[in-house]
């Protein structure tokens, strides 16, 4: 009597990057699951039933959610209030709802707002994956292969509605993981939005230099790693920091009085505490990669 | 008449990852010179011959260097000059000297100080080359393949010499090009070593979390190129912020300015002036790639 993802109607809610990587990989596996879509792209749509990647598809949401088992919504944060407001007179009790935002705290409000409480069957999600890359053309069937999904669960959300959630990202090769919302965001502020915020601060800082194309033509990897965190998709990383905006500046100045000590450093030539620093940064890297040694390297968010 | 490196004594001095790399690259190519290495571990000067990758070696630069062509100081910055001391009494008149340090203008200083005057054989030069692994086990014949190498001659500089040096670093695959010292030292204080004090601060300030292990257990993409660079040879970049620490800071401090400012727009919710950044770091992403393209993404420093 295990649950199971067969004959399950599942809309996925914006068939980008991650929407159209999850549709990918349900059909991919071949779980007898009904995988349809809702988009505002028609093209990328009916290209997307051409593959079979999906079985139908509409640009309105209460066509299809009606009788939906299960709805990932795959879009931005700021963008969830408004969707689901539209979604909401359809929504059948039964129905799942889940997620795949980076920020929990602002999704889980937004719900609040829409529904005066949060619904036992509405699962805040994240999936730790993605890419520079957007769009359903950036899209693959392996995306979540060994990468990590933090759900949010709250204390009266459905205990079968999580089940359900955790089978949908575990079929796709995740592995499922359950915190708080809090921690959730305070953990991504430091190890995701933080390092965002940092490389298009840097970015931009390079870029307003009069000898920008200089910079440019002689840059070395590092500052192409920072480039390439820098060319994700400026609407979903807004929504991230305004949603984030406080777990963020406050990992924030702790860096920054991090960047001030090692400023002092520099002035100051202090070689033996430069040294001690940048030793603990290669430990800190080893300790990173014990635990990070089974994730997909190639799909980096 | 045009000058070849055949029959060329090369002695580098430093057989880790960049000298260990040069020293496979010539002998892939089968030029017909003659390459020595100098270094402190024997094993690995014992391995390098016994591949074949170099024809001799010793434990002590005064043995290979009395009649060498050219010599390679493949070694940390402060370490050039107790290296060039050491060298100076057999140093011949004829021989080509080079370097391959990260920050040019502390070497001229150094060589300043142990000739009274810069040689005019004297190559001040610099491979934007490298990786996070260090080691004579890291390096391969191909590490300067698409890459560029920035030569920064002075006015006196011998013009054979320069070209001797050009032509070692165009048969290893690389780009040559030249500017001057100090332009060099602010070019790469903004393009490498930034990025790189960026993310050992980075690593620095997250290890430092009580949720640290938590941290690095969820952290993603973003974070681990950041950890990635972070992991670079600690005495290395020790010797690189000491002696650019005036250029580094220099742009540090605008750095910090524009965080400041992304601090302000974050406290104040200011989505547009965000996305208005975020637009823009995309878009210089894409002038940095269109420089770039020709690079070899492999081997990123």
């Amino acid at each position: 009597m295990s649950m199971s993802l067969a004959n399950r109607k599942i809309v996925i809610i914006g068939l980008g990057l991650i929407g159209g990587s999850l549709a990918r990989a349900l059909k991919k596996l071949d779980l007898g699951c009904k995988v349809f879509a809702v988009g505002r792209n028609k093209k990328v749509l009916e290209q997307a039933q051409a593959d079979g990647t999906i079985l139908g598809w509409s640009v309105d949401a209460k066509d299809l959610c009606r009788d939906a088992d299960l709805i990932v919504l795959c879009m931005p944060v700021l963008s969830i209030e408004q969707n689901l407001q539209a979604l909401a007179p359809v929504l059948a009790p039964h129905t799942v709802v889940t997620d795949v935002a980076s920020v929990k705290g602002a999704v889980v409000d937004a719900v609040g707002r829409v529904f005066g409480t949060i619904p036992a069957n509405f699962v805040p999600g994240h999936p730790i994956a993605g890419s520079e890359q957007s769009g359903y053309a950036a899209s693959k069937h392996d995306l979540y292969k060994g990468r990590k999904v933090i759900l949010t669960p709250l204390p009266h959300t459905n205990a079968d509605a999580v089940e359900l959630v955790s089978l949908l990202w575990q079929a796709s090769g995740a592995e499922v993981l359950t915190m708080s919302v809090e921690h959730h965001d305070e953990v991504l502020a430091a190890t995701s939005h933080l390092p965002h915020l940092l490389a298009f601060a840097l970015v931009d800082t390079l870029s307003q230099q009069g000898t920008r194309e200089e910079i440019f033509r002689y840059a070395a990897g590092g500052f192409r790693d920072f480039t390439r965190i820098a060319s994700s998709d400026p609407q979903m990383w807004r929504d991230i920091f305004v949603t984030n905006a406080d777990a963020t500046v406050s990992i924030l100045d702790e860096y920054m009085h991090d960047l001030q000590r090692l400023r002092e450093l520099l002035l100051n030539r202090d070689a033996d505490e430069l040294f001690r620093t940048f030793k603990r940064a290669n430990a800190s890297r080893n300790v990173f990669l014990s635990f990070s040694k089974n994730q997909n390297p190639k799909h980096p968010e």
